[in-house]
């Protein structure tokens, strides 16, 4: 990784940053698949160089990137429904009977943070009743659960530590965890859906958790899934002042030694340069879009949506009540 | 107990039916405080015979009682904290140093269940700060944490599962189990906060809640605080048909016989009567306010603001920033 | 009408009340149409003997009933937007170029009585875009505005008053006004759907409204479209007495007399005793389903999408978004 | 104005790009007076001078400044209501008996537009129940009515249309507008009231409103009151970028001619350059901090005691329930 990596939580705009577009010596594959409505990027971070260039840990980030996903489009939500669920399944792996237990992080109080726990309030949960459905029914439902640990700053306590004890008393084979992430371009925003084998990592998304929920905190995998919200300020700034520079680059050559001077930087500490000079309390701040608070509901039903659909691969998910 | 009591969670309600006011030799104690904008009542089951007439755990129960919570009077609220704040101080017996875990249980989306996980919105909590406070503090600051684990209808995990797991893991020497409850009277709702040691009972409550939090599932004390939000529709049609027949027994002398059937029934299943004459579907029916979501924030204010009071006594809770 | 009715805002429930079922003499015609998912009845008031006796206003009411409205099924609601569009195109008879205000009447604050604001929101609105639209599809387009005035306890203006002003400067040819109502039977609470030519009459609905929204005080057409979410507390108690005492006169002959007394009782005042009877706290309480805060969401989407099919049928509305 | 002015909304920002902070010969007189917890600032702009080179509106702007107003002490805050009130009762210059219509701006589904409509939420309503009061205390109150017109792209329906409606058929004396702002400092994001006579101008605050309320459109004196809760993304960048070339241009003379590009530039269309350097989605973004969701609730909370309390000096207006 450069000195300077404005922040993203994305492991294609990673590798982007990288210019890698295709397989890549340093560790890093990259392979694109689009369709009508949607396209569909897989990242492979393969080795420790791979880690160490992009920031990420190693494990394969699944990408889908629709501007359908802000718009009031049902038709297209079900088909990228159906997409990320096909992705999901390949991630986790799971055998026939293997329970889930899905955690949505974050804060429902802070709309660009709250997807998590919306998502939670439509994934079909299964593991309370299973046991009192009828016979011929019950093989084909998986249990499932599903929990907002709440953030840090209200319950005191770290999400993985929530998360931990819940799953010690209740042994799910496997942990889906929800995330509101930060991406580098606006465009973007509320319109990316990441999942990945590696679980969370620490410092990433909105609310600047300090704690890892992943195979080696919990004792059992953990499959990350997020969509980017917000992006950080001082990303922001520093996209735009590249893109300032750049054009007037063109345009003239009297500031060359300046710029020069500029790019130098760069290698060195302009982030702090651009984070100093931002007024200290835009460190608190989210660059989002205004519509978020009408997208985010949105969100949170294709993902919920998603994630029925790729655990109860047997049931009409979409219009199942029984099981409420 | 009689075989049919109409519903109520207030242990003040268990002994007005029994038309005990004071000491009773059936092991129920009965005393009562007024003030001028509250009064407080306290009533102790103090042994097996007073379990089985009032159907509540052996324990001590402490109610206050307003009418003015349910109006926009915050200095009458500061007041009904501050007695609130000295009750509970009693009934948890908290070391100094000792550290506490509050739970707000109920469905945050269901208006009148909501107050649990509103209460923990306004918990100071602590617990993740204590070790950063400057030192001269930091022997004031009790760690106290804060969940609201949601309902099995959301999760598939029993709450009682969930805050098991989390105390496991974080070790608070107390918990404190916030919920919205059951009344008779429908005077009481939303104007009475009961507290009790003796944890929260099986089916109580507005979520019909089948698990149990208490000494004897947690390992450690439970504390319980409570609203009655609701009242139960057969017991609403209960306590009127009651109504209506003494008065037209005043008026008349021909019903004597019907009436003494009624009665004999009373002893019998009189509360089956009421609920098969009740719609099938009114069984999942509220009684409640129709200001109840404005009243619940109000109430979620009081009884967060009392217990910060009484967690925290060395500190102005009220006009505290930093900790949040 | 009876001396005593309990208080329905259904004509439907009227018509039911007086045993009718077809045409009657008394200005009353009713006619049923059974479907798979759900019934419709056309309720005709086409007299005063009508009015007098059902105690609802000349016109015709429109009812869908469907247990599965309060369910997760999206497939079979998309069935009952379009019956509901259809019903509601017939009882509108708007010009192509029609213009329509839509209001959504009560209290967004209190969840049983939110229906109106909520459907609001998923009006596609379009009069403020129609002159900047393509030509080509310009004239496809219906203008259509929504406001929610909001409740006179919160703003201190009768409903109507406001929706006048409004409709004095913007000029709809019609105005549709949503609202939550009352029913009888529990049954039907969040199941049915009422739409009607007459306007909003006075004292209906959940929230006590004292002004009249129709043709009369407006100066245009005003449709009705209302969902019963609550039932009265005093009407539950009378239809449960009811009940308890048929069935004890079934069983038993001694109360001959003091059922007598009762009936006869119900010809003059037995709403009053009932209502004495109840807790005077009790007057101002809802009987509602414990899921309203999940259900109201789901019937906001139907009635909204119904609506949006009814008055722009040259569009596809469910996958639109350029007009938002 | 200078041919590129970042944007905002507050008149002391306006002043302060210019370098006024007393009377200035421009036709604008500010000045400040310090308190231990608020700053308060006069903003006079008193001709067609002061108006061009602000781009505000002749008139008075008041401006109340303090951090604790996104901070838990409502001890200051009640300090903070009562400077506001009484500031704002210098600007209304009201009758005893003149009636108020206070309008609640903004959508209340975009958290940081969300202040007006949480204001209205808060205000003490009377015009209704004024000539039901017993006479000794009727001549005390003032007739307030308060309304949310909700925004154009819900409505259809400009917000000035809508008020203007309403207030033709409720004939108050004086209309109070409430909106959410853009600043340019971030410091003053959410920790700052303005409350001036010249009511809301065209194309401000946060939804890019097109309607002008004022004097001039309803009729009657328009006040606006406001708070703001967002950063224009571009002005950030803006302000960020001078902030780097002023340090850079300290550290190194290199630079210079480059420096002086911009500078040129900067009379022209810079605001364009960092515009069209943005991501085009960014254009809809805001700046706004994290904590807003939470902060938005104690600012209207605020706002609504600070009117209450101007609008109603005979009552103690934190304490009354009976006029709700």
């Amino acid at each position: 990784m450069d000195k300077f990596s404005p922040y993203t939580d994305l492991a294609v705009e990673a590798a982007e940053a990288l210019g890698i577009k295709e397989k890549d010596s340093r560790g890093v594959e990259v392979s694109t698949h689009e369709s009508e409505n949607a396209s569909l990027t897989v990242v492979k971070i393969t080795d420790k160089e791979g880690e160490r260039c992009t920031g990420k840990p190693m494990g394969t980030y699944i990408t889908i990137e629709s501007p359908y996903m802000r718009e009031n489009t049902p038709d297209v939500h079900r088909e990228i429904k159906k997409l990320f669920a096909e992705s999901l399944s390949k991630l986790c792996r799971l055998e026939k009977d293997g329970s889930v237990l899905v955690a949505g992080l974050g804060n429902r109080y802070v709309t660009p943070d709250s997807l998590g726990p919306k998502v939670i309030n439509g994934i079909m949960v299964t593991r309370h009743i299973k046991d009192s459905l009828p016979e011929e029914i019950r093989d084909n439902v998986r249990p499932v659960s599903a929990v907002s640990p709440g953030v840090m700053g209200l319950t005191g306590i770290e999400s993985s530590e929530i998360i931990k004890g819940i799953a010690e008393r209740t042994r799910p084979s496997l942990i889906i965890a929800i995330d509101a992430l930060a991406a580098r371009k606006a465009s973007r925003i509320n319109s990316t859906v990441q999942m990945s084998d590696t679980g969370v990592a620490p410092g990433a998304g909105v609310g600047n958790k300090r704690s890892v929920l992943n195979k080696e905190t919990m004792g059992i995998p953990v499959i990350a899934v997020g969509v980017p919200t917000v992006v950080d300020a001082a990303t922001l700034v520093n996209d735009s002042l590249d893109c300032i520079l750049d054009s007037m680059m063109e345009a003239s050559d009297k500031g060359t030694d300046f710029y020069r001077t500029l790019k130098e930087l760069a290698g060195e500490d302009k982030y702090a340069v651009i984070s100093n000079s931002l007024d200290p309390y835009t460190e608190n701040m989210f660059v989002t879009p205004k519509e978020v608070d009408a997208v985010v509901d949105t969100l949170a039903d294709i993902i919920s949506g998603g994630i029925n659909m790729a655990l109860q691969p047997e049931i009409d998910t979409e219009n199942v009540n029984e099981y409420k």
